[in-house]
């Protein structure tokens, strides 16, 4: 019987009516013949909740005593999942992180998943029950209670889905599908069958929310089909899957903005082997997440170089920046908060010409000043002046045919 | 360096002030050169949201999930208060019952507990951590989450405080100490410095609140020297210990009512080898709790039977009594709810004369019927009329200077 893997967010579950309707939708799955492993987050705000709890007693509580706290969130949601299940005449078992053998590394707060141990979910599976697993949780070697950060629900329940070989990996949530862009900005925005891992996961770290890019990374890794869908309305969504001939049609799948990042530009560091090195050396010892890396020579022993990070981190950004400025023999270091980035994202720019200018030549059109520019073999970004963001990015969209089904732009 | 177990029940830890007020008592025990494991309950009425949360999904909730659902209460306990104790400056860790390998039977709801591993909690504490563990929960065998049942947390602290070798097991309660009495009905009840297990246990067992007897069963069997006191008032409470030669002095200790009890009488049954067996081998099967058990010869060939159980258990008790009652030859059955027990306990019975009878006449006196009796080696229990139950309690309080300390009595 082949497995299917549904994964339920907190407002998904966040009462009682809720919790059957999602358990329902289980059933469903069932009757059409699925064995079926649900992964659960915790239930609408109790995760806020707790983390207010704790902010009460102290406002800087140790990492492993909030991952042993927070974790409590999902385990309560699944035992009443499971409980909801057989009250609707199914037999079902939940399971915590440490249960399913969900092993991780230590790094509480944001764990990374070493292993997980199936046989138990087989087992259950095997003598007709719905399992239920705790998202965003798992165990260290030494029996720690860690959890996986944001969107660590998603990345259980790929991870679930790979371990026990399931046929797709539904993901329900409050949209139905992913677009092409967002269609608060962009109404024309069409919905997007199917989209790559590697799109996919250039939306994600632009921030097209829906899915956290881990959860994909692990999807592209073992080739698990993720099927992103409304848990309100029984319509198709879209397929995150490996790559299908026909992507390369279509040059660009969709558009992102990204905002609240801010740009750090270091002027005139020495340009000599080692001392970029230095610079994020210093910045991931202050945990700053680093998006985008622009370098220019300026002459043959100066350069400049910038990077964009999260708004949130800009502050540890320049003290680090700081701390390191004599080092590198920097000139002046200056900071832009009023930025956002705007990107165009498809694997089938590998194959086409003339993207980059296509981007570049409809952001003039619309009078949008480009501050800089990175690209990825499947990327164009173009950092603009916060204000010029949206028109920057219907600007693109129109001049991509973002409002068009992918199966029609590959026709033209 | 000694290790003191203590135990902060729900009250003590509803709220963030609670958790403050109880992990101060646990530094002000480090401060007088303990290692100090805490065993906490859940927080106030958390545990009595989360069964009404599941009875809105199922009436009759599967067991192995309540089980994992109630579990949370205490984890989220543990883990506030390991991040209290760090915010006021003391390196602490919490467990919960698996991380501390608290291993039960598969008896979901009301688990007995199998083995402990004090490894980690003695590592913890050597590394001069307080080492906060989730009561009233285990794991069985196959990684299910049990709970230990009503008092669980108690038994949790006992079973603790015997696995790390503790000096004393402190029990935190509302009130400051156990009294000779149920002080609301004999207002002269004096608090005792300290009573023997085998007291405390008919206590328990008779409904004298303070804490349940399987886990004074557990400090019996381990020696632990258990001291409940007041969460409120810092003075010394009742210590519970194995029994010591002073206690010998004093006839009777404490004095109890049991309400809440029914009565079910067989008459006339067959009095032969085997039909009490089968009685109660019945019994067992309807899970019905049996309290005492009184039968008396009629004839030579039959015999009355009689035995009280809880009140709830009645309905159970009953339909298991009818199913039985051809099969032992009863010619009658019938049932008194009106009634209430009222026993004097003391292991100074064992060497003293004349106890039952100043029992009796004090009744007596008091004009109170006595509806049967049941004895053990150190209590006297009489079954009387609900209505005339507080007056007995004075009568035998009075009868046996309950309102007077032991060393006073015990001169006498």
């Amino acid at each position: 019987m082949p497995i299917l893997v549904q994964k339920f967010g907190g407002t998904s579950v966040a009462n009682a009516e809720k919790i059957r309707r999602a358990a329902q939708k289980a059933i469903d799955a069932t009757k059409k013949g699925y064995q079926v492993v649900v992964v659960a987050s915790a239930r609408g705000h109790q995760t806020d909740h707790l983390v207010a709890d704790a902010m009460e007693l102290n406002p800087n509580p140790p990492k492993r005593e909030m991952d042993q706290l927070l974790s409590t969130g999902e385990q309560q949601t699944v035992s009443l999942f499971a409980i909801a299940l057989e009250a609707m005449g199914h037999k079902a078992i939940s399971f915590t992180g440490f249960q399913v053998g969900m092993i991780t590394d230590s790094t509480h707060t944001k764990a990374r998943i070493k292993s997980i141990d199936a046989k138990r979910i087989h087992k259950e599976l095997k003598e007709g029950k719905i399992v239920i697993v705790a998202g965003f949780q798992g165990i260290d070697e030494n029996d720690n209670i860690t959890t996986l950060g944001r969107g660590g629900s998603d990345t259980t329940a790929v991870a679930i889905a790979a371990a026990v070989g399931a046929e797709v990996c539904e993901i329900f949530t409050d949209v139905n599908g992913i677009y092409t862009t967002d269609p608060r900005i962009y109404t024309k925005a069409a919905k997007m069958k199917e989209i790559s891992y590697d799109e996919m996961l250039e939306l994600a770290s632009l921030g097209a929310g829906v899915m956290h890019s881990r959860s994909i990374e692990f999807g592209k890794k073992y080739n698990v089909k993720i099927h992103v869908r409304s848990s309100s309305e029984d319509v198709e969504g879209t397929y995150i899957i490996g790559e299908v001939p026909q992507m390369e049609g279509i040059a660009v799948s969709g558009a992102t903005i990204q905002r609240d990042m801010a740009k750090i530009s270091l002027v005139g560091i020495d340009n000599k082997p080692g001392n970029a090195a230095k610079v994020f050396h210093r910045l991931a010892e202050a945990k700053v997440v680093v998006n985008d890396i622009m370098q220019t020579e300026v002459s043959t022993d100066k350069a400049n170089l910038a990077f964009t990070v999260a708004a949130s981190d800009l502050r540890s950004a320049k003290e680090a920046i700081e701390s390191i400025k004599g080092e590198v023999k920097c000139d002046s270091v200056f900071t832009r908060e009023d930025i956002a980035e705007v990107s165009a994202v498809g694997v089938g720019m590998r194959s086409h010409y003339g993207i980059a200018e296509k981007m570049f030549s409809a952001l003039a059109k619309a009078r949008v000043n480009i501050d800089s520019i990175t690209t990825s073999e499947i990327r164009i970004s173009c950092v603009v002046d916060k204000d010029q963001a949206e028109k920057a990015l219907i600007a693109v969209c129109d001049a991509f045919d973002l409002d068009k089904s992918a199966e029609k732009r590959a026709k033209k």
